[in-house]
């Protein structure tokens, strides 16, 4: 019998497909992939009998599933990670990360640093991130190079800093960017109003009209901190998602980073306008903003998918990192440790990435015609012997670092735990290089 | 001018000493160690003029540091990992481990379970672990071979299990247990009453005869949950702590686990006789136990220290991924970012590790003349650029998977990712039968 041709061929133990319509686990299963697209799940000797390869993966001892999600960071901001800790939310704000965001930001730095970025998520498995920050198209062109996906927001506020004059300009710059990329494959622009407390109504409704004019999500912060919930409630009598729903601004292509300080009725307000959430524990927890009530979220309905926030609030970019602490956090919250079973919490930082920022219908399950974004885990590791349950293992045991392969769209970007698309010791150079222009900035 | 001996030299960017006495971080140091203790700290370029070794490691973008310290586990739970999760604690005890244990203890269970444990904890950069659970004989057998250090608690308790028929019996065992081992250079014996809910307050009161008898420490779980809290209330018409402080059942030699909710008093109390915490948050959280008020145990001058608990409840047996929630999580209960700084979270898992298991004179802080336990972290990692701090970077940022050479009393166990003395082939084919015979056991 001839054989069926196709690119590339991944066994594995065990194949994690989310796919509703069929098992969500397949043992000693292979993927079957074809111009970037998902052909075939199979069990492997199925695989071997109907497909031929140009290239086949062996993963005798690993798990495949659909790669990592990180639906909030500000990439760039790597080139700051660990200047300043430990320190009251203000004075680490604007004593230190504004001042060196006005001294150093430039297409350059960001290119640089995003690349660096690029490098540490691919490392721990994260195949798409959801970007908030400026000068995106510089971003755009190292993360292409680096092969990953991403939702690039470009930022918008209501004061002049050294990337705008004024609302006009930014929404201006926000659109050139989206219309630039609006048709790249791998890069989906986005526009990002900052929060309710850096953008009027006004603005919001602007930012959302160039979203709708061009299909492209919308990416802001939300209820993050007590000060926040005050300062909304002093300026508009609302509080923060009150205050949005008011003027009418909130939609399904929206994404709100944090929501830490929802209250029942915003949680019902988020449910009901399809809104979906990005949790960043890591972030609230070191900054001491709180713990978002997640399992209350999800019961009402909302969407909760996970994300890191910059390298300089967390410290780092590992979405697995932050799920392993998600997934264990809320039992203690809410005094129930059957609440967020491993499954679900898997989910999180997956499938439901993808759904949030409007690619459900790109990646996020391994199935026909998906898009072939997935990795590969190493089970032969002490901390994941022995096995008696693969979704356990991959939420409560299993670190990034046990990530060894990794395909965006059907292109393998790491294998066997080498990045094949960036120079490692370039970025690390660049990376130190940066520091002692941003040491000699503050200290000149 | 002729050079002095050593045995060993490793040389690092930085030298993280914790030795009061002098500089905390040494930059481009060096650790001379001959006959397993150290024999100075200098620069590099000192080192290099005064020293000649039979061995050194260059570290060039390492970070060399004391080692971590587990201060709370039942090593040998490993093989349980992710057997059973996601349960409420009754079932998952009574319906899963519990029956476990029954069906499979034993000291060649105890003994391959151990040696996979300890592979486990070399690969996270762990040094010295405190155990508690039975057979510890035979614990002691693999983890010799495998050159850690260890404090190792016989369990004693007041009802009968396949270990012994009654607290005679337990008492008996740990005594032969202690006799056995109580000069060895590695292994310190101790008993473990096991917690006031299994323990009547003689059986606390002959396990401390014991204790001072032979001058080892004790290890008990303690308030650990709600439960036990109105379980002793019931029993004995006092909280857990007031409990033992009333029958005068507490000392400095002893390390509470767990310790979540104590009162304000019985935080007092502990800080009064001295008694040690090891802060177990994984396993707190995971179990829906809660979250021990660790700030203010430490404002009392309460020792806290880091524990991972078994793996059957965390999953996993990395200090330093607990120690990356555990500096974060407590920032968030206070309301305040600046509390447990990155260089006080790192002392909770290394130099008061030693303190609260009565190791203090011999290593837990790199200076002369105590025994050689240290660890070197790879800085060459994306996570881990660019450096402002490194006590920023160890705390927020690195993984256990950036561990690359562990040296315990002086003796090489990991070199470059690679442990020595542990076959990691036999480790895994042992653990995957013993699993086919646990699987057996329930459901034959």
């Amino acid at each position: 019998m001839e054989k069926n041709r196709a690119d590339l061929i991944v066994k594995a133990r065990f194949v994690i497909t989310f796919s509703d319509d069929e098992k969500d686990v397949v043992e000693d299963g292979a993927v079957i992939i074809k111009d970037g697209r998902i052909l075939d799940i199979l069990k492997i000797n199925e695989a071997e009998r109907l497909y031929d390869a140009a290239t086949t993966i062996e993963g005798e001892n690993h798990v495949v599933l659909p790669g990592f999600v990180n639906t909030h960071t500000h990439a760039a901001m790597v080139y700051f990670r660990g200047m300043a800790d430990d320190l009251p939310l203000k004075v680490w704000l604007e004593e230190h990360i504004w001042p060196a965001e006005s001294k150093m930001l430039s297409p350059e730095f960001i290119r640089d640093a995003t690349e660096l970025a690029c490098l540490e998520m691919i490392k721990a498995g994260v195949v798409l991130f959801n970007d908030m920050y400026f000068y995106e198209e510089a971003s755009a062109e190292v993360i292409k190079k680096a092969g990953m996906r991403a939702v690039l927001g470009a930022g918008v506020l209501d004061f002049p800093t050294s990337i705008a004059q004024n609302t006009d300009e930014y929404l201006q710059k926000a659109e050139t960017f989206i219309k630039q990329f609006r048709d790249d494959p791998l890069v989906v622009p986005a526009i990002s109003p900052h929060a309710p407390y850096t953008c009027s109504p006004e603005t919001y409704k602007r930012a959302i009209s160039i979203a709708e004019k061009y299909s492209v999500p919308v990416h802001t912060h939300l209820s993050e901190t007590q000060w926040e919930v005050e300062e909304i409630k002093k300026l508009y009598g609302a509080t923060p998602i009150e205050h949005l729903e008011r003027h009418g601004l909130l939609r399904d292509f929206m994404l709100a980073a944090h929501v830490v300080w929802p209250t029942e009725q915003e949680m019902d307000i988020l449910a009901r306008r399809g809104v979906s959430v990005s949790h960043c524990l890591e972030s609230n927890l070191k900054l001491a903003s709180g713990i978002a009530p997640v399992v209350r979220m999800m019961k009402r309905g909302v969407r909760v998918t996970i994300g890191t926030d910059g390298a300089a609030s967390n410290n780092d970019l590992d979405v697995l990192g932050e799920l392993s602490v998600v997934s264990k956090i809320h039992k203690a919250m809410e005094g129930d440790p059957t609440v967020l079973d491993a499954k679900t919490s898997l989910k999180m930082a997956t499938t439901l990435g993808y759904e949030a920022l409007g690619l459900a219908n790109v990646a996020g399950r391994l199935k026909k015609g998906m898009a072939a974004d997935l990795i590969m885990i190493d089970l032969r590791k002490p901390h994941l012997m022995p096995l008696y349950d693969v979704f356990s293992h991959l939420v409560y045991s299993a670190k990034s670092s046990d990530v060894s392969t990794v395909i965006i769209n059907g292109r393998v970007i790491m294998k066997d735990y080498k990045v094949l698309t960036i120079d490692e010791e370039e970025v690390y150079t660049r990376a130190s290089n940066w520091k002692k222009r941003i040491q000699e900035a503050f200290n000149g």
